[in-house]
């Protein structure tokens, strides 16, 4: 008999003992053995909850219960989450997680105390939402080395950046849809200011690269400056913008030793690209490894069930593991193999306003050389914009410090992407 | 140690053999222990090869070493694979396959032998190649009911589609160069007529909804009359002409015991879909859960080392299960629960010769009622096409009888599927 508690009863908690006892039948027959939510832990009363009968408030209820073996988290945020995800482990409880701000920050002493405790600490649901990406990303690297990651991995920036794209809207008018839709929260400087996306990336690459990457050490870059002009100059370059977060091996050190460059910033994607035609509150995450190449992974990145089914498939998982430990692991790390991202190799879009066009255009020839020149429907006489060359990010910036010295007043500037 | 043998030393065979030894620091740290190919399976010689030492041509070498536990095969066709992998399994050796045609007519036969021999019978390299797919259904199959799924699932057709479609080839052009660029086979029966797809949807089928579907029992139909026109008209009703195998839940008996319609037919795809942008060599594979909405899976189908990658993953998985059968399992069956194609509901895109445009109209609205006209460039004066509502197959093959009983003669009729 798996016992399970379920810590916080909001929108993915409630949705997991849903889905739990709504596929009670054929998780039994997956796991071999009957299940069975014991405790349900939130401050709050939920008198007409189906479930009122296995709600408490005392954390203590579960950590000293020797009958559960499993307690899925799904409270949010570092406190108290990561005490009690700590003590349950410690506890010799196996842990399952929706909730990525814990395993950005704490993701390897968690995963080491599992490993001392020989029990399993998991977190499908932490990036992606309902796609399976974390356990996936692991067979992959089974047989490869992963060179690059980069995804779409949140749906609500998403959502703002899908509407100025179809339907014109500004940022402002698009975040106010997404708030009224119920997609951004009526604070939305998690999503918006790129930290979610930051906290997920932050995972991917400590399980792609095998050491920890902190939010805190990632350049993270959000959307509310993005413009209706840029996104018509990415249509007019061949794409769109969209908000990634990636990482990548840069083999200065050979393929095991790698330094790492990663980043959350809205980029031109190409249209050929398969994160391109991610729309809406979708999530797209492309893996490239050494030997299967480019592999997406495509779905729902959010969302009541899609993320309780994550949930689920873990805590099957986890019941399936039989008391051994099959914890997914990397290990803690001082950051030095991070590079500065001003090292990073790419191009940048940049508009610009300038007094003579065809002086500026001279000024961004002796800086760059040939430049890609963009063009959009009633454009300003005095406005300019060009793709740069690849090159070092820090390069490119010290050519656009000249073009301001040259008198051009820099309107944007945005990353140029190769996935 | 863990001592493997593979059979079949072909583009696979030897893809897989090469991946163990690149990673072989990497693998061995996955599974806690040494990894060794010990044997190569194979008629040929190969003296210059760096594992000539490993080939044998007498399979008893490998069926009688007790020190082998991990059989690879790479031989593909039925024969001798189907009799080797069993010969395998009843030692009570584990299996990993990259061969379709094995799983799709024997799978739920190997299965059933491996659980009896407490040993694994894995198969991810047979759907999808480098993409991760087999496992990841599986996972999403823990919390979910899997509705649909549906997916370009080769490669081949598919390049030659996208060159009708960009390049405006013919079809027979198309299959010039993808046999020029050693795409296609000089024989390309088994993709252009479609059968290779139907061996895969028949996988995903069984494991999706855990009884085996043969191939000879779904309706499959391939790509060769698809003509330059119909790509026209595709594109003029918003989509592309895309090979996809699919398989459907119909829910008549309740989720549990649902009867289930398969088919792989050439289909106009909305370019809205996942499905849609999948073009070139890639597959995509789209499985539609009731909790987690549509997941989607994107990648290289086929190739030496994305194949080889997944083999090696399965690999890996066997080491780990250290002699635990944990084989994704689905049972045979009578093939009762498939209902009739004819039965699906869908609509048509229908193309034909009329005498007089006016009076086809009339008797499509006569037959049809509303439905959608198509329009393609220099189109012929007699030449009408259009696309029908949704309803049973059946019901519109009866119409469109009705349409040449009235002198209309039919060019082309291509389902159009919602995915």
């Amino acid at each position: 008999m798996s016992k399970i508690a379920v810590m916080g009863f909001g929108v993915v908690g409630s949705g997991t003992v849903e889905v739990i006892y709504n596929s009670k039948e054929s998780i039994e027959r997956k796991i071999g053995e009957p299940i069975e939510v014991k405790y349900i832990l939130d401050l709050h009363d939920f008198p007409d909850s189906p479930y009122a009968d296995k709600l408490t408030k005392d954390f203590n209820d579960i950590l000293k219960d020797d009958e559960i073996d499993i307690v899925v988290e799904a409270m949010g945020g570092l406190n108290p989450a990561y005490d009690f995800c700590k003590s349950c482990l410690l506890a010799g409880k196996s842990v399952v997680t929706s909730n990525k701000e814990l395993v950005a920050a704490k993701g390897a002493e968690l995963l080491e105390i599992a490993s001392q405790n020989n029990v399993n600490f998991f977190f499908e649901a932490s990036v992606g939402g309902g796609v399976p990406i974390i356990r996936p990303l692991h067979m992959c690297l089974a047989a490869n080395e992963i060179n690059e990651i980069a995804g779409i991995l949140n749906g609500t920036t998403n959502f703002i950046l899908t509407k100025m794209i179809r339907e014109k809207m500004t940022f402002d008018e698009a975040l106010a849809l997404a708030q009224e839709l119920g997609y951004a929260e009526s604070d939305p400087t998690a999503d918006v200011d790129g930290h979610d996306s930051c906290r997920k990336i932050c995972i991917l690459a400590s399980l792609a690269f095998g050491r920890h990457v902190y939010p805190e050490n990632i350049y993270t870059e959000g959307i509310t400056k993005i413009t209706a002009e840029d996104v018509e100059y990415a249509a007019s370059w061949g794409g769109a913008v969209k908000l990634i977060g990636w990482a990548k091996a840069t083999h200065k050190n050979g393929v095991k030793e790698s330094d790492v460059v990663a980043m959350v910033c809205p980029a031109f994607i190409s249209s050929d690209s398969q994160l391109a035609s991610v729309d809406d509150v979708f999530n797209g995450i492309l893996v490239r490894g050494d030997a299967t190449g480019d592999v997406v992974f495509y779905g729902k990145g959010a969302g009541k069930y899609p993320t309780a089914s994550s949930m689920v498939a873990d805590v099957i998982d986890v019941a399936k593991a039989n008391g051994t430990s099959q914890t997914l692991t990397w290990v803690d790390s001082n950051q030095d193999f991070l590079i500065d991202y001003k090292e990073a190799e790419l191009a940048k879009y940049v508009r610009a306003e300038c007094e003579n066009k065809d002086d500026a255009k001279q000024l961004i020839q002796r800086e760059f050389g040939e430049v890609t020149l963009l063009s959009r429907k009633n454009c300003p006489k005095n406005e300019i914009a060009f793709v740069t060359p690849i090159m070092a990010e820090g390069k490119i910036d010290e050519h656009i410090k000249k073009l301001k010295d040259g008198g051009m007043t820099i309107l944007s500037t945005i990353r140029v992407l190769d996935y």
